[in-house]
């Protein structure tokens, strides 16, 4: 395989500044008036008529002279003939003389010869209709709003730069105005590549080693986000020819390029190529992590970057270096406000002197201050940014930050709100129906032991422990219930297993659970029982089960490997196999038990969860 | 005229329980995975499968058993027979044995035998291919991702309640998840009645007393900014059939309906009896200013609300109390940090015992503090809030507030940023023009005597004056320039017009400025010259002016009454007649002058504006 080298990293800010030098902007497009919510103004707007285009009525009552009112009042009132009516949207047919008023209605054009309006509340109308009483006296242009009063014609309306508001479009509205000059969205074609990646709801072959695309919606959805307009283009694989034609189709239709997704060299390789041929490379790899693999380059009148191909990696690349330049060719403003500042709950490490973009969680710790955790699953993760709120960047400077040093975190959005409450350990079926009736809860499901060490250390509110473990530090427990475990085995049960000693002495396949799950505590619990039983050491017993070792992370995964026909029983719950509608053998039942950090009891989303788990049945 | 009266009003707090008391909510939809942006989640979400499907090579190099390396080095490498390449993508068609290795690309599937992987750049391959020197030594499970690492199956991915972000898709595509149930937005139906309402973009008859209807787009964009999808209903005139007609299927197909724009009695009658027959009216009249005639009921299923017809009342209320509902019945939390703190600009006195929703507009002062003015053009006024960046609540026990009283302004949204310079003055096309450059600048139109009126009271920044007039107070001159005026006839100067005394001693109607423009104030100096040289009262030049006493507040408005043929000639702008293409006869020069409070000569606005007119021609 032939591989391309970074070994002169470009800097974060030569990285910026190559972004900046290629324009991104889509030019400007016209738009329907209900449509420009949000939009940019391209150009001054001025006003081609007056606004009302007439004397207008304020209000329901009489047209008249003010001067036929001078010294009215109640006690003495002005006597007027009744010549005509005004309705709103109709011509006056009536002009007034001295002495003479006009019945009309609110917005209504003003009759000739009448310079004022008195309200119907300040009037009577005799009997016959023929005569009106005037109770007050107005003065010329009283309860009139003159033509122009409001907007006049010639007058500035909106100037360029303007992002349209629904006020915006109430004074275009008013002028009549029913099309605008926008700013363009830029246009971003997302390109996907490698034979490895399937779209979302088509057919998944995992013994191929295929995964679902995730970049291709993520970073469309992050392209919406600031402004521009994704195209996606269709999923290219690995083969070099229809890869070109997907790119320079791409180049051709789109303001900017993104390429994503691929970790193959054949594709960086034809990548390499149509840029050299049909563009620049500006800058290839950038002293960054994530985000090393990084591309800035023009492909004939388009921008190009090429993000790197975990999901991750790829998104905080994104977020970091393409949004902005997508918001300003949008003229979307920065998202004001998007920062928190917060302390580390944990020391983290730096090895390598790279500038590092590090995705976080935040937590309120009991006496309200932010906590600032890292999300890290791993350089290979796809999903760890749900998890997280915002990123802190480290210098490439710093070697480590100590626990409690303070933070700046950059927010997802302005809008992200860090989680009421923040709980991790054990997946348990119920524990999480629980949690939906929780306003923004946050749950990652490490397990009971992983779960017992993150709460002794203090970041998370609370841990979900299940099986035979104790936690050794000082603990709240807010609730406990049972759960009945066992083996998890195909429907009807076609080997007939009754129990544990049918693993150890028939020739069966079984799946296990990481040690991090408390199932797995309670199954070598059973382990030593038997063993005990038998009058056998323990490892004797295990090596006996064919897969004892290969454990699972997730509490359904060994029920998926027996309905897949991979193995002859997993270690589950019996709510698994029956939400799945597979058998089950039991082997026991186990307590879970819920323990808050004692700092937190009286934070709201421990009291709520508190209150839940004593509702609970 | 048959009228309903609202004798017994409502306080606000009635009406948001009235309003609360209806249901808006629009169910559940499904929507695909690239529509879900922003959408909020109805149900929780749990991974159906793990990911990734398999355990992945974390990184390009060589798949191999981690007992085969123990003790390799640098100096002392392991050197293992290469049997094989396993591809992203691909199912592996090779099985390790001790002592061999397979090349492996990133995100490729382990091969059976194999449980670790070392990198490429921590080996030599032999020339001929066939084995490979591994300079390291690793563990089992080294560089290797497993299966459900990332998410495992069962495990809670998202839930209710949720607001879908990117990086939520990015974990649904993980999944494999292409649609998603999420809260149906709530559809609100807009009705707009009103025989006197025309479209924006259709043609407009002034004299009938038509104008354009504000209120349908305005709140449609309300509807749409609060998580609503608006529906506009076609026009319907003030005919009783066909209103009841749109009435009944806006109710019949949306979860609320919101009927505006009618002054009209016979629209509320009709309103009053379709409730009457098929729903229910829980409050008529609010105590609020403005707001009063409120209508909130329901109509069958659906939800009603009646807006007052004046649009700044219309939206004003909309946003108190039907906005929030509607975020409410979406999902869409409601937005953070809306408010500022300021002190009053100026007086206010309230005449009625009211809850009173005033709009205001935000002018940072010289020292940094921010001042709130009330933005109000009468209660006509269409476009007022166009002009306003939030509204300041004021109780029904408040006769008025002071000059610098401390108040908190909820903004209209978030992202309002207050103007960076606020001028107020003379309309002028070349200082409109100019304005066109600056960053977010805020100008009112309201002529030069109330400019410099505004500008002694240390409101506005700076005031724009034209004509004989002097300030009487301290204010700093940041640029001056002069323009051409007098006369704008029709095109070629069919009437022969020479100057002022055609005006005086012909029979020709003429079209004035209001009092407050810098070019009346020059007419005005004219019209005494005039005067003089005849030696005559300068009221005998007046009266003898057919049209003199009718000012318009427009630039612009005189010359498109001469262009529509109802004047001979008007007071205008050279400028304006070649804009407009039209004959023009001069009467002479004015200075126009811009004036700064001299508190505010360092605020950056105002040494932009200041730069902005050295730099102009």
């Amino acid at each position: 395989m032939n591989r391309k080298e970074f070994r002169d990293l470009a800097t974060p800010d030569e990285a910026r500044a190559a972004i900046d030098s290629l324009s991104l902007e889509g030019g400007v497009e016209r738009v329907a008036l209900e449509d420009a919510r949000g939009r940019i103004l391209v150009a001054r707007l001025d006003a081609e008529l007056d606004v009302p285009g007439f004397d207008r009525a304020s209000l329901d009552g009489y047209a008249l002279r003010a001067r036929d009112t001078f010294g009215a009042d109640e006690a003495d009132p002005a006597r007027l003939e009744i010549v005509g009516e005004v309705h709103a949207g109709a011509k006056p047919d009536v002009a007034l003389e001295e002495g003479q008023a006009a019945e009309i209605s609110t917005g209504a054009v003003m009759p000739d010869g009448a310079d004022a309006m008195v309200p119907v509340e300040r009037t009577d109308t005799e009997a016959d209709g023929s005569e009106v009483l005037i109770r007050t006296s107005v003065a010329p242009g009283d309860n009139v709003m003159f033509a122009g009063a409001d907007v006049a014609a010639g007058e500035r309306a909106l100037g360029p730069g303007t992002t349209i508001t629904p006020r915006d479009i109430g004074l275009l509205s008013a002028l009549g105005i029913d099309e605008v000059p926008v700013r363009a969205k830029p246009t971003v074609g997302i390109v996907s590549t490698g034979d490895e990646l399937v779209r979302p709801g088509e057919a998944l072959e995992s013994d191929r080693g295929e995964i679902y695309d995730v970049n291709s919606y993520t970073i469309a959805a992050g392209v919406e986000d600031s402004g521009g307009e994704a195209i996606l283009y269709p999923h290219a694989g690995d083969e070099q020819a229809e890869m070109e034609e997907i790119l320079r189709t791409a180049a051709d239709e789109c303001d900017l390029v993104l390429s994503s997704g691929s970790t193959s060299a054949s594709a960086v390789d034809v990548i390499y190529r149509v840029i050299e041929e049909q563009g620049e490379l500006l800058l290839h790899g950038v002293s960054i992590k994530p985000g090393k693999p990084m591309l800035i380059g023009r492909l004939d009148d388009s921008a190009y970057v090429g993000l790197p191909g975990y999901p991750v990696s790829a998104m905080m690349v994104f977020r970091t270096f393409v949004a902005p330049a997508i918001r300003e060719a949008a003229g979307v403003p920065e998202p004001a406000a998007a920062t928190v500042s917060g302390r580390l709950a944990r020391q983290e490490r730096y090895e390598e002197g790279r500038h590092r973009l590090m995705p976080v969680g935040l937590v309120e710790s009991g006496d309200g201050e932010t906590l600032v955790y890292p999300v890290d699953k791993g350089s290979g993760a796809t999903t760890s940014l749900a998890d997280a709120d915002g990123l802190v960047e480290v210098g490439p400077e710093t070697d480590y930050l100590e626990k409690g040093e303070p933070v700046t975190v950059t927010l997802f959005s302005p809008d992200v709100r860090p989680p009421t409450l923040f709980a991790v350990g054990e997946d348990d079926p119920a524990f999480s129906r629980l949690l939906d009736g929780l306003e923004n809860p946050r749950y990652l499901s490490v397990g009971s032991r992983p779960g017992l060490r993150r709460l002794r250390d203090g970041v998370p509110d609370a841990a979900v422990v299940a099986g035979p473990v104790e936690p050794e530090f000082e603990a709240v427990e807010l609730g406990r219930w049972k759960r009945e475990w066992g083996l998890v085995v195909p429907a009807g049960n076609p080997a007939e297993l009754e129990g544990l000693a049918d693993l150890v002495d028939r020739d069966l396949r079984f799946i296990n659970r990481t040690t991090d799950s408390g199932l797995r505590s309670s199954l070598g619990a059973a382990v030593a029982d038997l063993a005990d039983e038998r009058g056998v050491d323990r490892h004797d017993i295990v090596d006996a089960i064919d897969g004892f070792d290969l454990g699972l992370r997730a509490h359904e995964s060994p029920a998926r490997k027996v309905i897949a026909g991979d193995a002859d029983a997993g270690l589950g719950l019996r709510e698994t196999a029956d939400r799945l509608d597979i058998g089950f053998v039991p082997l026991g039942e186990q307590s879970v038990f819920v323990l808050a950090n004692p700092d937190r009891t009286e934070k709201e989303g421990v009291r709520e969860l508190e209150a839940a788990l004593s509702d609970a049945p």
